[in-house]
């Protein structure tokens, strides 16, 4: 590809490192919308920008409404030029200050995550300090965001997967319990551990999501950004309206809720879990290890 | 029955008129959780108390949260007895000045549904002036009241039901159109015509809950206060996540809202939408009427 150019408003970033999102395997399955090719993927980047070091926010033309985005949004990295590259052109507008507590991977590791996070936890379900929190399938990048932002928060946070390990590992990063979705009546067992759930978080979707209404606490929300398992059947509405719950629909954010998450990040010194990190020229075998499916925490790219 | 005697910080308030509910029906049915008999149902009156003309607040022990009912929250008829009598002893508390402009049918027909209809839409669905919304099933006490609400606060407001000639009355209310969802392709008809909605309030749920994310505009939000269809299936989160989306349950409210539904009644002189009155001795035929189903407004005893 072409060294880029920048247009009027744009810088060019020396990128050190990038990461994967489902969104950039999806693209090289075919599976979404509006493929458009040749195109650089990647919307997670840090990297230097006149000797400064800078992380990207991951999208682009949010639009003036903080509660959902313009028309116009876009993600990064399709059909614009991404972050799996030396360099990239991008407006200035979209280069924030890199929190100093990070190395290049980890900086890498946090815009799209640490953003759809935030936006889920806060900006949609309002979580406040003291609230028992859900995180269900627990190993993902926005899902062990969502951990450690709440657990900087305040909040008392279980966890659920299919992996004892992927358990346990986020008992080490702050999680009070967890429950193997694998196993014969988890859900009433972790709501009796738990006491109930002020907020959940899910990214699945699918008949589990069924469950969540009945794990709840009165005045809950439930938050979600994905729906991977297809569908939801057998939801029941009873006891979302007698207790009150909310299920929100959130996505990526604004560069305002971008702003936040980053200065909550500096402020708590989260630093994101990195799973593994692959050169750009293994760029492939990182795919791969995104396809597999195991990881825990975001897969990078030293570039 | 004997004639009810206050208790502490009780009064005894004149029944004029009552009104039917559901709930009231399903109790005599067995469909209802806790079901004590003895008892005299109803939870909508107006009467008088000192002279003065009242409405009662419909439920009691609201509890100190405004998001969500305490554990001992309880709708007004059934344990505690109801309206469908000459007297009632209730909380002081409980009764509130009736709004002038309206007679005493139309008066008892208000509190249970104006204020299942004022949470939904403006405590849950905060809905705005010039915003677009969907009534569902028009022709239900709540559905109506919803519809009459909407209007007055300047939303532009659109029916649905498998009645073309509830959809016609309901324009008369002030709707400025609707669709009958026994026709095929109603629900694309309709999201054209209207452009899409802001905020959608349903009550029967079921698979057709699973149409509404698509008809719906970025940022809407869906409420709900019943599922009497029973649950959802095939609801596909990606349009609830991506368009930002939120389903909210609500119930019956809290009597700070009771109290403001009741101002914002007078201020606009909205008449509920009686369908019949009964007397108290051909209370059967009332509940007749209301299983039948086929009524617009709510059923009411003059007593």
């Amino acid at each position: 590809m072409p060294v880029p150019q920048p247009k009027k408003n744009e810088v060019v970033v020396d990128i050190r490192a990038a990461a994967l999102n489902h969104r950039d395997l999806f693209i090289t399955q075919g599976l979404y919308a509006g493929i458009k090719t040749p195109c650089i993927l990647g919307s997670d980047g840090a990297g230097e920008w006149r000797g400064k070091r800078v992380v990207l926010y991951p999208a682009l033309d949010w639009g003036d409404n903080p509660n959902f985005q313009g028309k116009s949004f876009r993600v990064l990295g399709m059909p614009e030029d991404g972050t799996f590259a030396e360099q990239i052109a991008i407006p200035r507008k979209n280069i924030f200050p890199m929190p100093e507590h990070l190395d290049w991977p980890q900086a890498a590791a946090l815009p799209l995550a640490g953003l759809t996070a935030w936006r889920t936890l806060f900006s949609r379900c309002k979580l406040k300090k003291g609230e028992r929190v859900l995180i269900t399938g627990i190993g993902g990048g926005v899902a062990l965001m969502a951990l450690q932002l709440a657990v900087a928060a305040g909040a008392e946070v279980f966890v659920s997967s299919g992996s004892d390990d992927k358990i346990a590992r986020a008992q080490q990063l702050g999680a009070k319990g967890g429950a193997n979705y694998r196993e014969e009546g988890w859900d009433k067992r972790l709501k009796q551990e738990s006491g109930g759930f002020d907020v959940v978080v899910d990214s699945a979707g699918g008949d589990g999501f069924a469950l969540f209404p009945g794990l709840c606490n009165p005045g809950a929300r439930i938050g979600f950004y994905g729906g991977t398992l297809g569908k939801v059947n057998g939801l029941s509405l009873q006891p979302i309206f007698w207790k009150q719950i909310s299920l929100l629909g959130s996505t990526m954010g604004s560069p305002r809720e971008f702003r936040s998450m980053l200065a909550f990040v500096q402020q708590h010194e989260i630093v994101p879990v990195v799973d593994s990190v692959f050169s750009l020229s293994e760029g492939v075998r990182a795919f791969e290890r995104m396809e597999l499916g195991g990881q825990f925490g975001k897969v990078v790219l030293g570039i």
